[in-house]
């Protein structure tokens, strides 16, 4: 175990009526006019937009609306937030959606207060050294925002160059309230869960994959997020109404990315920029989808070259009862694909992704161009072997 | 899974060397002028007073102290504190030390700006409203109270009657900050370091056994942490300065009592209240000790009456593998009185606590004087159930 610090000073208000709060936690936070952040659909029309408004106006806050955000958000919309909110004199803000909005609402309120390009942040020219406090209604789980001090913007240049780039910081940006009622994840398809479900077991095995031995706390605890949502997860899926299930997922999701199961290791988030870099070239592909195909890819390489912790997840997780490492790491990332393919319906080869002649010379260059020559914390990755582990996605 | 509220703002700095911080961490408060508040022997004797106090001149917080703290900490040296805190109008508390000195600094903390006796906060004539800051440097894990709202002081009356109560907050009492260095706990004893266990796997279990159905992500949590301290307290044990071991204990300790394995269900604190009708009748009992006997016998009542969650807790923590859950839970109480009796050489009968005749009567009509008629939430206990409990402890 290493050093760490751990804050995480998020309020998580959690349950059924849970968004009838939203304006005493606001009042809490200081604010007494916000911007209320959200995306093109659910939140107005299930009329979510409006009872939290009220819920404002009850307590006397006063609001203006940003409505609009859209997935992989951009900053065209932050600047536009940024120059009406300091028109309105908002003194916070409040996200009604998923990771999206949360991120865009979070890129406001760190903008709102600085004379300079809120982009500065992102490309790391300007550190981030105040923002408005954020409040969170959650209505889509998986990205883990509501919980983490990050956010990620996509940047698009005058020469049409799209830069995607994440945020973080250890408190400044974590929301001060997170308002959880798990029926507003009722009207999710069984996709839009899917993805969520695989974004947070990623989030956990970002975590989960390191180097730093004598972790058994946080082992334990990501194991057992992991096997509630293995146990949960389908539930939600075959009964997107069963209440029990949506909330143990949700909360799930909280925890996965909120640093709890971070605290005292070394974290490697390959797979993660392994896919970035499918996204990037392969826009349709949901975040989500695109890691249900890298992260067994992943895994099945480190199953050939360094199988121990592969093996102890699944002995730990899937009841994987082997001795030899090796093959007890081959067992666990096929339980880990039949999870994702049988009961998530995730796809798992490039094929599935929808891409049939995927440009893996493009995605290697460009992941080390980003990432460095070698890549990773729980084994270093050449570009050769990120080649292999792409190979392996195409599932000949 | 019920509704809840999450709220756990304390910065845990952890790790080599942490208390080096601990001058930022109080200025990061807001306050100028503390009062650290330590033990008989330890935070003074390692020169650790010395090093923090060292920590605040360097950031030019000034402080006073209060040394003298015993374990089942009196209302008598609260007094002082608020006393001598007016007199030199401090903003702020540091605790040196495990769970008495950290509710000793609470309790002044709470007391300092009310004009009133502080003890109407225990006996809850009066709700608590605001409180100092309080910091924490911890020396004895075990307690929990660096992650906690809670304050349990013992208080004496005029005919010498003695009121032990446990006030719980939300936050308001929460520490602002824990500095946590493993290595402060090498010199504790390895009895001081089994009480410690027994107390953050009761803190565990009281949440875990709830009549709240679906609440797989708390339980998961749950039993990660149990795991956890079966695997790494033995090897504190053998070796006092295996950091490693340390650290785990350290840090299960503290998450297993800052809320985040009750969250979504009820709580049952039966063995805890049972605990202390022992203790209050032999003081000479430690609390962690005293719950080494009680709880397996708790646990053994309910394998015949309600065997469900120790079965399955017996099948994910200690490998039960018998379908019948009566079985199972016997076989679970089996290994938990082993791992306490064998791995940790704790006591498992009154007679091993050094208690040859057991007023059971007594203890019985004080738990239901003070608790009601009936007590616990996982199951409900009458009198003659309490007291079948009790006499199971004498392990005849």
């Amino acid at each position: 175990m290493e050093n760490f610090t751990y804050y995480s000073p998020t309020l998580y208000e959690f349950g059924r009526g849970a968004e009838e709060k939203t304006g005493m936690l606001t009042f809490l936070t200081g604010a007494t006019k916000v911007m209320i952040v959200y995306g093109q659909k659910y939140a107005k029309t299930s009329g979510l937009v409006d009872r939290v408004a009220n819920s404002l106006r009850t307590i006397g806050i006063d609001f203006v609306e940003l409505g609009g955000v859209k997935p992989n958000p951009e900053a065209a919309l932050v600047y536009e937030g940024i120059k009406r909110g300091r028109a309105a004199h908002i003194d916070g803000l409040l996200a009604i959606g998923g990771g999206s909005v949360i991120d865009t609402a979070k890129a406001i309120a760190a903008g709102i207060g600085y004379k300079g390009d809120f982009w500065d942040f992102y490309t790391g020219k300007t550190p981030i050294e105040e923002a408005l406090p954020v409040g969170v209604v959650l209505t889509v789980p998986g990205a883990g925002s509501e919980g983490s001090g990050n956010s990620v913007i996509s940047h698009t240049d005058e020469e049409g160059v799209v830069a995607k780039i994440s945020l973080r910081t250890d408190s400044i940006l974590k929301p001060r309230f997170a308002v959880m009622n798990p029926e507003m994840t009722f009207t999710l398809s069984g996709y839009q869960t899917a993805v969520g479900i695989v974004d947070m077991m990623s989030h956990i095995m970002e975590r989960y994959f390191s180097n730093t031995t004598r972790v058994e706390v946080s082992d334990r605890l990501a194991e057992g997020l992991l096997m509630s949502l293995i146990a949960e997860g389908p539930k939600a899926l075959a009964d997107p109404t069963d209440y029990q299930a949506r909330a143990n997922v949700e909360w799930a999701g909280t925890l996965a990315h909120n640093g709890i199961v971070g605290c005292g290791r070394r974290e490697d988030w390959t797979s993660h920029a392994m896919e970035h870099e499918i996204s990037a070239l392969y826009p349709n592909v949901a975040h989500g989808a695109g890691l249900a195909v890298v992260f067994p890819a992943w895994m099945a390489f480190m199953a050939h070259h360094k199988p121990s912790k592969v093996a102890q997840l699944g002995r730990r997780i899937f009841d994987v009862d082997v001795k030899d490492d090796r093959s007890a790491a081959i067992e666990t990332v096929a339980s880990l694909r039949a999870f994702y393919s049988v009961a998530l319906r995730m796809p798992l080869t490039f094929k599935e992704l929808g891409i049939e002649n995927p440009d893996i010379d493009t995605m290697v260059t460009r992941l080390h161009i980003n990432k460095g020559e070698t890549i990773g914390g729980y084994y270093r990755l050449t570009a050769a072997d990120t080649r292999q582990i792409y190979e392996l996605m195409k599932g000949e």
